[in-house]
């Protein structure tokens, strides 16, 4: 049987290259002998990274080049009561995070949540994307090809939706910019996040676009979509999914519990997550969304850099007429998945688990959407906590005992 | 001694709370014992969560009401040659990640990069900041403070200094809207990443401005910082490193190696990071740079929510004069430490290890300059990867044969 | 016969306000009136304000408190041959500016455009739109009224309908932050600019909505319009008039007439008008797009204001195969009326005479669509002569000798 | 003598060029002998165009190929009380637009801010930028240079300042993106807008870049500055002037005044005014600050292309502690002038008089900085006259009775 070592030796002979090894061992030899090569090179010690604890074949579809795994501690903030559209009950959230002090505080806001009766969540918007450039000609051939998409939507939905069994193409959406079209299809990807589901099918469309019209294909994706950017299509017009939680505390509550009030904590989110941002120009109006989001990603299998558009989202916080707190997070491009990508991995699908959100929903794309749901709770959960500790001031203070 | 079916009857029997059980039993019991609880409640298995390889203790600055941790496939690419003004050398990326096809993608960039005799990487700017809000009672009073801010800089930083042996307030930067006024705080925070001590720093010089000016403090992070939100004060003006990472490629190997021209990989960059980020309306000119500052965040310990900051990226690629491709990538706004935070976590630290950069630096800051230019190079090579397999015209196949 | 004098003197007692002395007396002698008093309160001789060559009743749909008229110098460029949609031929461009050199720059662009044979030019998206904002009880009456407009856009349009003759109502958008949901109503105005005329017809649908929902509108336009403020949500969706000009010009001419290369106008246009557009996180690429659309707006009758949504363009510039200079403008949110608004003021009738496009057009909508056109033209030209002379390097010359 | 007809003539017979006609008569009659050509080419009728009613040589600096002058209808908004930092006083506001109920709308904003004792105005920042675009070689170069310029900013400012009597450079600030260079110099110059002047100065100051360093020069204009384009950098550093107005309305006065409240003008600011405009992707987060700056930009002869960053302006509204309300309105990006330029034309020099701030001011830039103070107040008029139109309802109603 081939050991590490002897893959090891054979990389340093030149007789195999790094990525070539699961062609000659099994996976995890072939991942302990790349931590062999890493660690001559470096002089690294990788033992703790090669004290996973799944079978690296199961790693197959999300890693190349494997040598390991990186552990993140994962905490669980609440449980606490959600009312959404899709997922309905208490639940912990998982939160996998090495930011001190974090849990606590999303903890912390749903203790508060829970005393008001819970939070409401829902989906308000849905679709994944994706943006071809194409080259045309001149703007005369651009506006004829604008034309053509609207006349052949049946056409492009058609070869689009060939390439997969649960996808539906809701709609393109055609940009100008001098000889560059941008085509951005929109699609229904249940409860997968969608976006290779996307990419595949819009790649089938653009043949038909190619073969149909003049214009050329320069990139399948001509961000547009916006994938991994912060954008403002995004903020404006969605991503995955668009999801609001919001709750309404009350004034004792956020007294006693908060050791604040709710003008304070009004006024606290509108110099700084909606006037503070505004002069900072800024795609996210909040405290720190992108926590929640990070955290519950990591904990459930999404994909992290997709974090980046998950921040695209707007705090609101107000007094009401009988002197309550009512406070809202609205996510516009929150983009997951509770089947494929990391979702099948071990810890991530405990971690769907705790939620109740693994694998296909019923009906289709209902888990996705409760997932939704519940992180844009925790991220709920979270601006409360910080806003009103930024109300009786111990942001710094929680840091310096908690976090470093 | 305390078993963690002990604590769990405790908690379900309501006598302890969930976030107290380290103070009755080691963080191991406490750990097991949470994961009796939310497995109860949720009906999730959490075996290989609570299968992690380090002390949970280790984890206490990481995280609270922790269950276990989340185990991410980690891969490598390269080695890839950098000349950097912090690294030199040759350097194995970690990458830890659940998209299948990125690591082998980047893995494809640095064997480019290589053979054009490595990338060079340079930090241009440097600096993290903290920006309180402050009201004041119109804008006479504004711009008194703003006044009174420029004649006794010197005493905020015996403030701010006076908290911290390593950090060094660089400057502040006031900014009046209304009667809002935002002081940016910019220090020079050597290798840590820097929030926490840039926030207790801060709050000590609010303290002088509140006891000696007739502002108040609303709140001590004003987003004009701005942190874990995509906000062009951070891709103008910058925020822990502006680090650029370029190459230039010579023609043989772009058509040899990536099977495309520079003219097409200049022209793809053209119209889908210039022209199609643009009018999306974007803060991220680039293809998919938040996906190794991703990764290599969450290889080496940094927080992952400021891949938000990390994706205000601009990819620029151009035919030279002989013909030959220059590519680069600017990301104004890379966060990192290689002390404090999630880098003394052991996977992490290993993460660290195999760039040589765990620890402080000799001088201090060199090693997060270093991470700093190691990650960009990352994002280079990814760039380039991406770009040239649009030009060859196979994204989606890459991602139908390796990803899911 | 009442004289200014006289009513000056009222003004004085007491006895009248300003904005009351078209009741007592014709608008002209109501205008000297105004002089009067002003010129008296501040020291300033307003002869030349006096001294404007139409009857102030006719004005009187434009402004309030009249005094006079400010003149502004009136040029042309061109003329230039124009391929449009709506607009063929050869036209002089109209523009009022006091931008020394401007004109005889956009004159110079117009010169070589015809050399290339003219500009082609397309509308290529239409409508505009006024953004109401309701309050709603929480997110799950948010998701209701989302689910209710998308049910009841029949209504809404018979309503909004009902208030004009010529508009139609394209559609309507939901947009949900927390409590508050916009809904983006899209018309089409024909030749009008149409912002009044949007403005009522919305009025109308908002009382439908009110009616029928729990909803309470709280404002008219709830920003998401976006009307005369910087807003990506006009930059990728359009308002008004999404326009574009292009045109292809020889080496030859390049080089002859510009005295630069189609290269280094190309690599200008990147390195200016994209790249540093980027960094400066700015919703304008282009190098002054805004100069020729605030000449011809005020020359034609436009809303000056309007100005700010119409340097939301992009300029794209580069080497054709055949190496020639392929250079476009696009302009996505240009706001522009042939009736109505200050088209029928003498001058500004005038303007649009001078481009053919005064009135309704045939087809309605024909002569808004023909101003867009022109202005995009006038906007190409503008650009590929500044463009032009940064590449031959002779701006600050141009300016010393022409401007001050 | 030649007459118009002559000159005609020539330019039929191809013997002139329309830009020469001023070497061969004076300017009023090349004038008038343009006016024939262009109507008879298109048909117009120029006579009003042509009943200017100052010299065309006057305009000389300002226009090219002049065929008249368009006249715009002018109103005064006021005498509004300005507790100013530059200007104290009852002042008319000279507004020039064709937007009825403009004047009006703004005029009762005044009326509200006299109650309420005045407004408050400040400048706060104070520069014009100008910010070319160096080539280097690489990154590595990048870094050099950027270095190089903290090193020798005292050689670019003799440099800059040798070509100009009264400006100061302030500062010069490097920004890196791949092997582009851009060098933000902002100057301060005193009365004149100063976009010449810096852009002169700047020219000469790059002539030393070039000289001492392997940089190249791409374009004196990188768009870093940035000059007529929206753009965050000029919405967070400022440019021109960065100025604030802001009054506190007793409840009262809002009450019998506007006939609205507090609690709803703050109400309706936050969902529009920031929470829509967040939801926008916006830099403008105000209701209409564009058409004060427009109408006083025409009336006092600043360039209407300005107006575009001129909107980059926040609104603030609040209920106090008293219960009253405090309204502000923050403008980042003010390029004002009362020397140069537009301003010593007849009528617009008469709106600068109006304001008593024509000419140079004393001590050197206290009238520019009055101008601005000034526009800030109309632009708070007109938010707070907006504002609670929205409130009361009546919009839609008040175009419909005044407008068109």
């Amino acid at each position: 049987m081939t050991t590490a070592e002897d893959l090891a030796a054979r990389v340093r002979e030149g007789d195999l290259r790094l990525h070539e090894l699961e062609e000659h061992a099994d996976a995890d030899t072939a991942t302990a002998a790349r931590r062999l090569i890493v660690a001559e090179q470096s002089g690294a010690d990788l033992e703790t990274a090669g004290a996973y604890a799944f079978d690296a074949a199961d790693a197959d579809p999300n890693i190349e080049n494997m040598v390991g795994a990186v552990q993140v501690p994962l905490g669980v903030a609440g449980p606490v009561r959600i009312d959404g559209g899709a997922l309905s009950g208490e639940r912990y959230l998982p939160m996998a995070t090495t930011e001190g002090a974090l849990v606590a505080s999303i903890n912390r806001g749903c203790s508060v949540i829970n005393a008001a009766g819970g939070a409401t969540a829902r989906v308000t918007k849905s679709g994944m994307t994706r943006a071809p450039v194409f080259r045309v000609a001149d703007v005369a051939e651009a506006e004829a090809l604008v034309s053509w998409v609207r006349d052949n939507e049946a056409a492009l939905r058609e070869a689009a939706e060939a390439t997969t069994s649960h996808g539906e193409l809701l709609d393109v959406t055609p940009y100008v910019v001098g000889n560059n079209v941008y085509l951005r299809f929109r699609y229904d990807t249940k409860d997968a996040m969608g976006m290779n589901m996307a990419t595949i099918a819009t790649g089938e469309a653009c043949d038909v676009v190619e073969a149909e019209t003049g214009a050329s294909l320069v990139a399948l994706s001509g961000n547009l979509c916006s994938d991994k950017k912060p954008a403002a299509v995004n903020a404006v017009e969605g991503r995955g999914r668009s999801v609001t939680a919001d709750a309404t505390i009350s004034r004792e509550v956020v007294e006693e519990r908060l050791h604040t009030t709710p003008g304070a904590v009004a006024e606290i989110n509108t110099r700084k997550n909606l006037v503070g941002s505004a002069k900072a120009g800024s795609l996210g109006f909040n405290a720190h969304v992108a926590n929640a989001v990070a955290a519950m990603f990591l904990a459930t299998g999404q994909d992290e850099a997709q974090v980046v558009e998950g921040a695209n989202a707007i705090t609101t916080a107000e007094v009401t007429d009988d002197g309550d707190l009512y406070v809202s997070v609205s996510l516009a491009s929150l983009e997951v998945g509770t089947v494929g990508g990391g979702t099948k991995l071990p810890t991530q699908a405990e971690g769907l688990e705790v939620l109740g959100v693994r694998g296909g929903g019923d009906p289709a794309g209902a888990n996705a959407d409760a997932l939704a749901e519940a992180i844009a709770t925790g991220a709920l959960a979270g601006e409360l906590s910080l806003l009103s500790a930024l109300g009786s001031r111990h942001l710094s203070s929680a840091h310096a005992d908690l976090g470093r």
